[in-house]
């Protein structure tokens, strides 16, 4: 048994996902806008919802709020620098697609907001419901679509995630996801079947 | 950029926290309960405020919603297959915490619900909010506290999370959170900053 240390009230948890969100309100005069989600996660199965949350003052928050819709889009390593310069960087001030060098490309179900046309996978939102918490509001959205690039398909037709080189976020650092250690219901399955999805045992 | 393939509506963000909820409801006969938590996330930094989605049908559910307060504990290598079970055993049919091996400890500012004495971190949480979403309701919660093991704490007072092994979620799949990639504001600081903040900048 561990020893524990008190570090008072704080949002202690992780792994956290590494996504950026994108939007745009061109009805506005808001063009395509990309803002990283410190806060993102699934809430529900069915019907499938996912939240983020967006401080008031954020340019992205009142786009979501107009328009009701947003991607999110998955991360891996090669975008790590790109998704923290859009955490730190505003809209207001520059062009995230532009000076990034990434690409707006049309999300499927959606009407203006774009995806990045280098994420590995996004996901097309509309969002339902606005809560508001404090220092945030929770966005809750329903997916609406999910696009995953063609190069990380098997040829069985699963998807290969290891490949993606996702990127966790970690208390302010972002850190690799990298091997598998398990599966959902590993600890009741049988050696063969451990074995047969891959499972290294020396571990 | 990339060729995307549309997989239809559903859940794919990824990755996700791999955690395990720890609740107890001694009034009404339950004892302490484990249960991994697919769905959680970080809401609010202001208060400090994380969710949880757990579906009514839950042990869990009821004794939640009745006492209005249960832990949040980190996962790392080493219990990722206790992690595992306590997603795929009810709290009805076992003793997750004897059967496992683990120790409910008390956690700091809650009245009933235990922690793991094995995890490396644990959040004490209290509900604020339970919203209706379809197959899972939102639970949204304050911290009330954070406790974390001693032996994750540098000299200079700071926590090696790398040190804990963490594990995260990705699509029915348990992986490692290994190296660092960045820090919060690496792609405007200078190669000063970044070096000195431990950045191989040959990836």
């Amino acid at each position: 048994m561990e020893n524990f240390r008190q570090i008072g009230a704080t949002t202690y948890l992780c792994p956290i996902p590494a996504v950026v969100l994108g939007c745009a309100d061109p009805e506005h005069g808001q063009r395509p806008n990309l803002i990283t989600i410190g806060w993102a996660g699934v809430v529900c199965s069915k019907p499938p919802m996912i939240s983020v949350s967006i401080r008031k003052e954020r340019l992205s928050h009142s786009i979501i709020a107009n328009t009701g819709e947003f991607t999110l889009n998955l991360i891996g390593q090669d975008l790590c620098e790109a998704m923290d310069f859009c955490g730190v960087k505003s809209g207001r001030e520059v062009d995230k697609f532009a000076h990034l060098g990434l690409t707006a490309v049309p999300a499927p179900q959606l009407d203006v907001a774009p995806a990045i046309g280098e994420a590995p996978a996004f996901l097309s939102c509309k969002v339902k419901q606005i809560i508001e918490l404090g220092s945030h509001d929770l966005f809750l959205a329903e997916v609406k679509q999910v696009s995953v690039a063609d190069r990380y398909f098997l040829p069985d037709g699963s998807i290969d995630e290891e490949a993606m080189k996702l990127v966790a976020s970690v208390h302010g650092k972002y850190r690799a996801v990298k091997e598998a250690l398990g599966f959902f219901g590993f600890s009741l399955a049988s050696p063969e079947v451990r074995a047969r999805r891959g499972l290294k045992e020396d571990k």
